[in-house]
């Protein structure tokens, strides 16, 4: 990725051309690729340097403080979907697994599996929507890769990005955190993202486009835990499997229960009613711009004005409590007055939903 | 990727079992996938912290030192070949990446795409080959992902990996460092990754089975940048495209010219017998155990040294010398007299080979 040009018989012809395999062989073809595509979205003094690697110098590191590496395949299908495609979603799902460590994201890398034949159209796009969720989150991409694999052994388009980030001295967030007592917070509604990717897989028009929450929730994270430090126990994303499923493996990790209030889990009346209509469950349904914190009771209340006060959690609730049970389940006090556990997602509901 | 079992109906059945998408939907079959494959094969503090990202005290960092991440995608085909596997395959370019920068590998991160259909057997023979190499290499894989394709949406298994490394202060190494006058290491014996995957792929057969070099280089850099402090200036691995196209683009970077002496390059007989016979060249073939290093004129020497007193640099060689070249040309003296240029790779040779 150097900026030093090359001569190339022609430029990349992005509007008509695609994808063929010389792009991934490491010659002049891919160094082509890369400058005229890549290099021209992500543009950034690490990428200029057009080595192996991107050497950077070290963030400034206080005592006690960490740091945390995050990494993400995304193979979402279809590439495209209501409010977002595969290139958001790549920097908004890493930068966000960084995050719920409760960290500040410095960098990400890419490295991209292009199927033969795939558009540069279409690549072009992916990109440059990655290149703007990159620079929207302040996250620059320094490094990356390209391979191309035969028509027929890829589906267009996959990205794996990995993350660095920074944790202050004295945040400690982690999946066994939660005790008894301490209370759950959802940052907001459920189940757009999924429902959005489903919608556009099968077709489906409803009334209203459900467009997918995809978005970087790292500003949302800095601002709970100024608001109460110490307060956060653990921070969670809930993508694949749902928010359900996300609690069960707090719950696991922490060898506690979780009582939930059905009632207080904020979900869309459209999502709500496209759920009821395709037979699924709002909450086994991934989210890509939500987040679940557990915090330590004197510290809910603080937090949870925090998040409303932040673009990315207006409609935060408190949406349950953590339990003593030997068993880890995961309980619901549901709208209709009964109570039923919420089991892990078993199996597949949603296959590449990210 | 938690410690606390959960109760599954019952244990993986690894001998006869295969990848279904259930594997990829971040339920119950996930997480029993991960601890039962991935968790019990890459056994470490950081992957049992079991949170989305991997939380580590900050390496010793002097005044002066920086850090490096590389990234590389892996989608060699076939997946087994001589002498290596896309797991240790994914291993080693990634630690080679981050010890072409000058620096010490520390941590690597993983995601694989896996193709539904393939067996758990040989998944589990690639994540083993993977754990042994990074135990080897002493780079511990601190934190994955996993994602599903349907069948015919992939092809077996791909790995991204990404890897930290940090820079010792003084170290300055970069493709565009070369300055006429300087001199060209090789440190071994070129094309036998590229002749192990095609002669697999095409199910060849020669006398004798030539086996990938695959290994990972970070103690060999380590041993050149000690027996001469500041006198390395660029390194590089000659992997897709070959030492040509690896040449040519340090040549580009640095903007210089090269003068090779074709009699100075080693390749093992075998190697030449099967590029002779498959029409290739081996300026162009991959490898993935090699290194070239563009020395100053008066570190050479001690360089080429260490080299040869590494058990991966044995057959090391002065190849050639940078020159001025407003071109930027790679030429050769060739072993019948003449001079040729050596040209990038144009399109593909050998795809997938990496």
């Amino acid at each position: 990725m150097s900026p030093v040009k090359i001569a190339y018989i022609r430029p990349l012809d992005i509007r008509h051309g695609c994808i063929d395999m010389g792009h991934g062989a490491g010659g002049r073809a891919a160094a082509q690729l890369i400058e005229e595509l890549f290099l021209a979205a992500f543009d950034n003094e690490f990428l200029r340097q057009g080595n192996d690697g991107a050497v950077f110098a070290p963030p400034a590191l206080p005592p006690g403080a960490r740091l945390v590496m995050a990494t993400d395949g995304h193979v979402v299908s279809p590439l495209f979907f209501p409010g977002g495609d595969v290139g958001c979603l790549s920097v908004h799902g890493t930068v966000n697994d960084v995050a719920m460590s409760g960290a500040t994201p410095l960098y990400l890398t890419a490295s991209f599996i292009l199927e033969e034949g795939y558009p540069l159209a279409d690549l072009k796009r992916i990109v440059d929507s990655m290149a703007q969720a990159s620079r929207e989150a302040g996250v620059p991409i320094i490094t990356g890769d390209t391979k191309v694999v035969e028509r027929g052994k890829g589906d267009g388009v996959f990205i794996s990005t990995t993350g660095l980030g920074v944790v202050a001295p004295g945040v400690d967030i982690a999946g066994s955190n939660a005790r008894p007592g301490d209370v759950v917070l959802l940052s907001g509604t459920i189940g757009e993202h999924g429902v959005a990717v489903l919608s556009q897989r099968e077709s489906l028009e409803f009334e209203t486009t459900i467009e997918s929450d995809t978005c970087a929730l790292h500003t949302l994270v800095a601002a709970m835990l100024q608001a109460a430090p110490g307060g956060v126990r653990v921070l969670r994303d809930p993508t694949r499997g749902g928010l359900a499923t996300t609690l069960n493996e707090v719950a696991r990790q922490s060898r506690a229960g979780m009582m939930l209030q059905e009632s207080a889990i904020p979900v869309l009346p459209e999502v709500d009613a496209a759920c009821e209509l395709l037979g699924l469950d709002p909450l086994y349904i991934a989210n890509e711009g939500k987040l679940i914190a557990i915090c330590a009771p004197e510290a809910a209340d603080a937090v949870l004005a925090a998040m409303r006060d932040h673009p990315q959690g207006r409609a935060a609730a408190r949406i349950g409590v953590v339990t003593e049970d030997a068993h880890h389940f995961v309980q619901m006090n549901t709208r209709f007055g009964g109570r039923r556990v919420v089991d892990w997602l078993s199996g597949e509901q949603l296959p590449r939903i990210c």
